[in-house]
């Protein structure tokens, strides 16, 4: 029988405020069993571009990545967000490595094209190295993942940490009984937006396309819920959308075929 | 008996440079064997910290760390020079890993005391985890080094490249037949700094000792040596000052007992 392995991604907000990374590091570090963390940065990188003066254009939510914004999420997302994970978590004595797509090749993208909308630098996963991953998961280290790839070309691409989550959770179900949980600050799919007590506990893709159709579920939660969808279709065992402090809780809306 | 281990150590100007930094890892790619690369990164540091307003401070050659400055550092070598290389080795075939000391916990540092100078952030280095890195060089990864250790209590702290590098070296002689190559501006050891012409072949402790006390050698160069001295003395085979653009050919200074 496969043995569990928990991924965890979280976003930018949580990761970057001192209180809210402590506490989630204490939770993830009492997950038992196998497990990797992806996390985001965004605003770490819009704040990091304001200070250096360089203007953050975003397109339905989607960061324009040209050179020097490519230069500003490398450092901040492979950088200051990911090795700052890495040294907290060996404090917890998690065995914590960091990881960009290009590091022992693990996540190969191709960059998107320039039409209908040229994001530059951003990157469509074409390729995850689940081997590699399970390799060293499987010798006790937690892969600690930034949101960036690479084109095996030389380049580094800006690449969104859900599909990353997502496409890594995929790669490792050969390996592992995977379970996919998205942190955010919410508590869950919500029925009302402002009311954190309007959980919907579970959702099957039928519920979601009746959800999407009333309005209901909308802006970045479709594609957050169509990568939960995608991963259920491709063999992970659950997907939990929750809030960043009921990791490892029965909490959250739980996500199946 | 044991296989060949190269390390190369680049200094910040080499790899901070797109032309000097393509062609270096031309020459890396080239190297046959199992190979490390370390590389520095301080001039980045510096425009990086000068865009953002924040004050380099140097002491005998060496940056003050505050907590501002740590985050620099971190962004930079981690994040920009660290993860640029890593993708351009992967585009030379190279499997490459891009390593702080935090991750896999492979250098544990002491955070340098207050007295007689407050460095701030600075860690001497207290143990390399020579198996670790073994283990994963002896599946064909080749381990890119930033100069970053961990204190394991949750900080980074800013540690010299050329330590790191003999460091490394020290702590793979029991499994590899380890050669260190430190590569800089200079074509070697110059018996006259401004003579790229004057190059010492060969030095010995002996030749050390006296070439310092006539002030052949100085500066920087003292520590470069005593790290080179530190780790012949420790099982590394042979250590060579040279050149970048020499890495490979039988160029430089050549360090012997």
């Amino acid at each position: 029988m496969k043995e569990n392995l928990t991924i965890i991604k979280v976003g930018g907000k949580i990761v970057e405020q001192e209180d809210t990374l402590a506490q989630l590091l204490d939770d993830f570090a009492k997950i038992p069993g196998y497990k990797v963390l992806v996390h985001g940065g965004g605003r770490s990188a819009t704040q990091m571009a304001a200070r250096l003066g360089v203007e953050t254009k975003m397109i339905d939510g989607r960061r324009v990545t040209d050179s020097e914004m490519l230069q500003i999420v490398t450092m901040v997302y492979g950088g200051l967000v990911n090795k700052n994970i890495v040294a907290q978590l060996q404090a917890r004595d998690i065995n914590a490595l960091g990881l960009t797509g290009a590091d022992m090749n693990v996540i190969l993208s191709r960059r998107r094209p320039a039409q209908p909308i040229d994001f530059g630098f951003v990157g469509d996963v074409s390729e995850v190295n689940g081997k590699c991953l399970a390799n060293i998961i499987g010798e006790g280290i937690v892969p600690v993942m930034a949101p960036l790839t690479h084109d095996h070309k030389g380049s580094l691409l800006n690449t969104n940490a859900d599909t990353i989550a997502g496409e890594v959770a995929k790669s490792l179900t050969p390996y592992y009984n995977v379970t996919l949980i998205y942190c955010f600050e919410k508590a869950g799919v919500l029925r009302d937006e402002n009311d954190d007590n309007s959980v919907i506990p579970h959702i099957t893709y039928q519920d979601f396309q009746q959800l999407k159709d009333e309005g209901v579920i909308q802006g970045g939660m479709i594609p957050k819920l169509q990568n939960s969808f995608d991963a259920i279709n491709n063999g992970v065992t659950q997907v939990i959308i929750t809030k960043a402090d009921s990791v490892g809780l029965e909490a959250g809306t739980k996500i199946t075929k």
